[in-house]
């Protein structure tokens, strides 16, 4: 598709950076900013800079944040002694929105995948360590995807912090809450029944 | 979904602006903004304004464009006396990209369409009546979608422009090129054989 003016074209290349964002649905989003009002334009422009002005990652978990330290880390009523790992902020975003977690969290930044050249060097993964290495730290719950790199990184991090003794953990497999049994996938629902948990846990809730 | 950030909020309220981007992949859009460079982020944030400041609609076709005047409509080895009327700057896209069309445009900014509010009044249809008051234009076509606010908007031009000794066509509707006969539908495989054309102007392409 050929372009006539230089600028929709930049725009429409630099639109297209944006993830699952191809040339066409590009031009539709160049298109709609210029037919709606400049107002609307110009707070999108400048959000896009604030995004990099404005926000930095918490020194202590990585997590995205307005401060040096996050929120979620520098409030005192949260439990740092356990840490759940994950892969990015939207996973904590997730798990914060359940509203079921008191602890700190650890975000890595992305998973281990040999295939997209992320290696264990590129992820938060030697920050990790070292805050076991104070001692302070009673249990690690692995919150990662079920894919490849999920269980690839997971397996890195268990090995690694193999020498310090620290309870580690991983998020609970199984059917989802509202599914049915006979169309789950053989291998979630063996792993239901493997790591079956007591009825009365239900009642808590 | 309750995010932690205000610029975050704010960022993905003015992204999910975009069409038929919703909170979720605005958040997607707002991340991949965070990882990635600042240049990268600062140059789409800059051509969202310049998309506002440097591109005006062409004064006589209505046409996206960097001059007063668009391209298209000032090249005087186009043939002003046929104009092709559509919708929006991207059927203008898909039209020159045959290569088959050497006539001006006339963009109508849209559909007539009682379900959203788009009545005549807001179209340039006005603009583009006054434009056969001269005298100078021999041929209307018309290469609308064919949907209900498309055929609507035909029929429309089509009184408004009865008065003048203009002629009026309209692109072909048939089998497109590469399709089967079998999966086509009643109404457009009617249209196919109520416009059937001489086989010889197949050799012509």
């Amino acid at each position: 598709m050929q372009l006539s003016s230089k600028i929709i074209e930049q725009a429409v290349e630099s639109f297209a950076q944006l993830p699952g964002v191809g040339r066409k649905t590009a031009l539709r989003y160049v298109l709609h900013v210029i037919k709606h009002d400049t107002q609307q334009a110009n707070n999108l422009s400048k959000l896009i800079t604030q995004l990099k002005t404005d926000l930095k990652f918490c020194e202590r978990c990585h997590n995205i944040s307005e401060q040096v330290i996050c929120e979620i880390c520098s409030n005192p009523t949260r439990d740092s002694s356990t840490i759940c790992v994950v892969q990015d902020y939207r996973d904590v975003l997730a798990i914060e929105n359940t509203g079921l977690y008191k602890g700190a969290y650890h975000v890595l930044g992305g998973l281990i995948s040999p295939l997209e050249g992320i290696t264990p060097s590129n992820l938060n993964i030697e920050s990790l360590v070292s805050k076991l290495a104070g001692g302070d730290v009673n249990e690690i719950i692995l919150a990662l995807n079920t894919t490849m790199e999920g269980e690839t990184t997971g397996f890195y991090i268990f090995r690694k912090i193999a020498p310090y003794s620290v309870k580690l953990s991983t998020i609970a497999r199984g059917i989802a809450v509202g599914d049915e049994l006979e169309y789950a996938d053989e291998v979630t629902l063996g792993r239901s029944i493997t790591n079956r948990v007591p009825f009365d846990s239900l009642l808590k809730k």
